[in-house]
């Protein structure tokens, strides 16, 4: 493994504390570049920064060979690092740990695996850790664990075009094992808050609690409510195949002036 | 029709040229409401606020019975104006027209597929337009087409879960008809460029030209490249379901310290 080189990446932020428990433990077994945002960019999903120049600055994260504090998103920061300050430097890209799960439905709001994706998208494997705990999250044993689970993947073989979505129940738990799951549909109870400001007027809170007990095996939601680490491959095509010869069956037609 | 309830939305901005023509078209033959970003939100992807409050300011668009301008991201608008300012109120959303294809792989980053996306996961049927014009965007006829379609398409049934993605080449080609298509891969040259500023600081740009011709049929990106109206069926399970099976095959075990 002494050959592997990783980037490590995330959505919240270069200085947090998954990120450098991942690429301390991480520098163990692999040369580890980080290129990652300079500020929290949670929930940013798979946005990309067009209208404004990037900047990136150099920067330590101990265990690192090389580090890039960037003013973009997630996905910024893999498209920079793998076609600019990292070129043909990466073998694989490893995004997190993330503070909160990163499950079902919701992984399309979410910065750390959509940098993964980018990743995936531009031809490298990658692999997104997230911890199932937000108010006291404990990342050493996770990092250690990511490792792990690393130094053995890595030994197999999976498609380029594939990531890994991996989430830990939170450490306080005995973790029951590894499940490989699908993505639940995530929908939210009372997911506006409505509120009124100091002087009369309303504001809204995306907000909302995961409904439980209506998910069950293999969706990865169930895995983490259960106890099991979950992993759960992903793609980047949304096409919906299924639907292909049902639409092309209504033989849909231009109005007569061709659309105009 | 005439008791048919459309939501539009889009990531140009509530006072966008695209949204105005659509809103104006389709209010000929339904009800039309209106929550969109008060300013431009391209490039987002699934982006939603978390971190900050929402305001829905509600203000004015021809044709439509109701119209709010919204702080957030176009996944924040429609969130919004189906569990709080349009509740039960929506048969049908339809986001756009944008300025810009949206396309193939590209459609991760886009605000416009994101809204529509979002309405399909809280259980409403979408429709996403977008217009592959950027510099000289004429909306009439594409607004024209849509109602049109939209007239056609909702005497269909397809799944709700199911979002339906309609790019149109630019008005000034004669278009050659309908083509049901999947998502191009998009991988684009020369993706990110260097610049120096006036004091010897780099900054970089996302950038980048997509090759021609390496788009066959069926692929969205070949459709509009050839002349065509593409339509794709796009599903919001990222889930890689080929690989279920192999990495189960893998029987990935907690180390004996069971993580910690």
């Amino acid at each position: 493994m002494d050959n592997l080189r990783i980037l490590a990446t995330n959505d919240d932020g270069i200085l947090a504390d998954g990120l450098q428990q991942l690429v301390e433990e991480l520098s163990q077994i692999a040369s580890v570049l980080v290129a990652a945002p300079d500020r929290e960019r949670s929930a940013t999903g798979h946005a990309i920064t067009m209208f404004q120049p990037l900047r990136a600055k150099a920067t330590e994260v101990p265990g690192a060979e090389a580090a890039y504090a960037i003013s973009g998103t997630p996905a910024d920061c893999v498209k920079l690092a793998v076609d600019m300050l990292f070129p043909k430097q990466i073998d694989l890209i490893v995004s997190g740990i993330n503070r909160g799960a990163n499950l079902g439905t919701d992984v399309l709001y979410s910065g750390t695996v959509s940098a993964a994706l980018e990743g995936v998208m531009l031809g490298l494997p990658a692999i997104a850790f997230s911890l199932a705990e937000v108010a006291a999250p404990d990342f050493k044993p996770v990092a250690s664990l990511a490792r792990n689970l690393i130094e053995t993947m890595w030994q197999k073989t999976w498609p380029a075009d594939t990531l890994l979505n991996i989430n830990v129940p939170q450490v306080s738990e005995d973790l029951k094992g590894i499940k490989v799951t699908t993505l639940g549909h995530i929908r939210y109870n009372n997911p506006i808050l409505e509120r009124e400001d100091p002087w009369g007027g309303t504001y809204y809170w995306l907000a909302g609690q995961v409904p439980e007990n209506n998910h069950v095996e293999p969706s990865d939601v169930w895995a983490i409510n259960n106890g099991y680490v979950s992993l759960t491959p992903i793609q980047f095509d949304l096409t919906d195949y299924r639907l292909l010869d049902t639409i092309t069956s209504w033989k849909l037609q231009l109005p007569k002036n061709g659309g105009r």
